[in-house]
């Protein structure tokens, strides 16, 4: 199990009081939690740096379910991924689009490669890969 | 309906072929496509400078849900949401953490601020909105 | 003047392990310096997002000085601009490529728009804003 | 030399009046040149990828030229890091801030750690590094 340190950070007083504005913002009832968000915000950066590294990302597609095949394909293309995909999450919008979310667990460049795929079929009007983490280390 | 237009651009061969490499490797099957979905994720990003139109964003969250009421505040917060929360999709990613994403429909402003009420709870170790979109204007 | 407050910061034992590690590969020889950067950062962007305050940015250019008229238009511009564009350098990058950088005070949204005006301009091959603030505040 | 090639683009109609009407406002006169600067800002993403790529940056710093030494470290810095800064900008903000600005040529990897080390010292109040190109390949 994991210890709970305490140490002490100095900054001027000026800077703190603007930060700590901005979090009251933002809905932060507690400035330790901050700046913990802060430090994981920071390392699930690096963490995707190295491409190898064993981590989560959700895929956010918007499409057109008209466009001949496209629902067809991207279902197929989750099926050979079966193994990273471990969920999909779908919202029909309206009577032509479609919002689908993929939460997928592989190694970084993997899950960026599935996102490339998917973003780059026809039909598929916008999409965003969200980089997150396992919350493993975090 | 909307027509389909033909137009024509001129450019560099070299810059042309770089860019017909770089969209092949990312497994775009057809040039326009990748010309659209330039323009398409451009103009997404201008509809949410807008904080008033009404668009689509999803939320990423890692949580340990064994943090004190956190699920429960979790829940409750999007009972309060309900008209802006489509749905919602959770992952157990292992014994301590989960992945929770959540579809999010209403104004872009109203969309940031349930993002950052959601990300600020203590025990939400890593959060990400995607800014994305209803689809259709693209 | 200022002061400088010294406060605590509780946080899991692993987490900060990881932190000051990359921390440390970043080249700081202080924990405290590290935080004051984060808060630091974090409230550059947010001046940003309100359009109206006095700012400061830098605009990076990459051009074809060959390409007809465009580095007199480019001086023009600038000449037009004066009380906004403080100062300007100038790199021969090869026979051909400039690289110009401009450091722009004024409100961020004026400043946005400078920058939106001379990266469309023709043979200007790539362009980016960084933005910065006055140091004031920070 | 390279040639200038034109080709054809299908894209709706609606997309494509919406485009029209943001690279107008941004100012740019053409809608190949748009659409060039669409290109060339993907290419010069891919080319930081690649640690290993010759390529060129900038880098902001804001500091504090009263804090003890730091004016001659960063000076000392840049001797050292001589083959890489092609050259720097300073600009007086105020009776206490500077601006700096760097040119800096070499390999994307190198020009990162030189950013790092930076924006890392003590009394460096912000820091911003932007990726670039030689224009070479644009």
């Amino acid at each position: 199990m994991s210890d709970i340190i305490r140490f002490g950070i100095s900054m001027d007083s000026k800077l703190l009081k603007r930060f700590d504005e901005l979090i009251s913002e933002q809905g932060y009832s507690n400035r330790s939690e901050a700046f913990r968000d802060l430090v994981r915000d920071r390392l699930v950066k690096e963490e995707w740096k190295d491409g190898n590294v064993e981590t989560v990302g959700t895929i956010t597609i918007i499409y057109d379910h008209h466009k001949r095949d496209l629902a067809e394909k991207i279902i197929d293309h989750q099926h050979h991924q079966h193994d990273s995909i471990i969920s999909t999450m779908h919202v029909h919008l309206d009577i032509h689009n479609c919002l689908e979310v993929l939460a997928v667990k592989g190694k970084a460049n993997h899950i960026k490669k599935i996102a490339d795929e998917l973003i780059s079929a026809k039909g598929v009007k916008h999409g965003k890969l969200v980089m997150t983490s396992t919350g493993k280390n975090l």
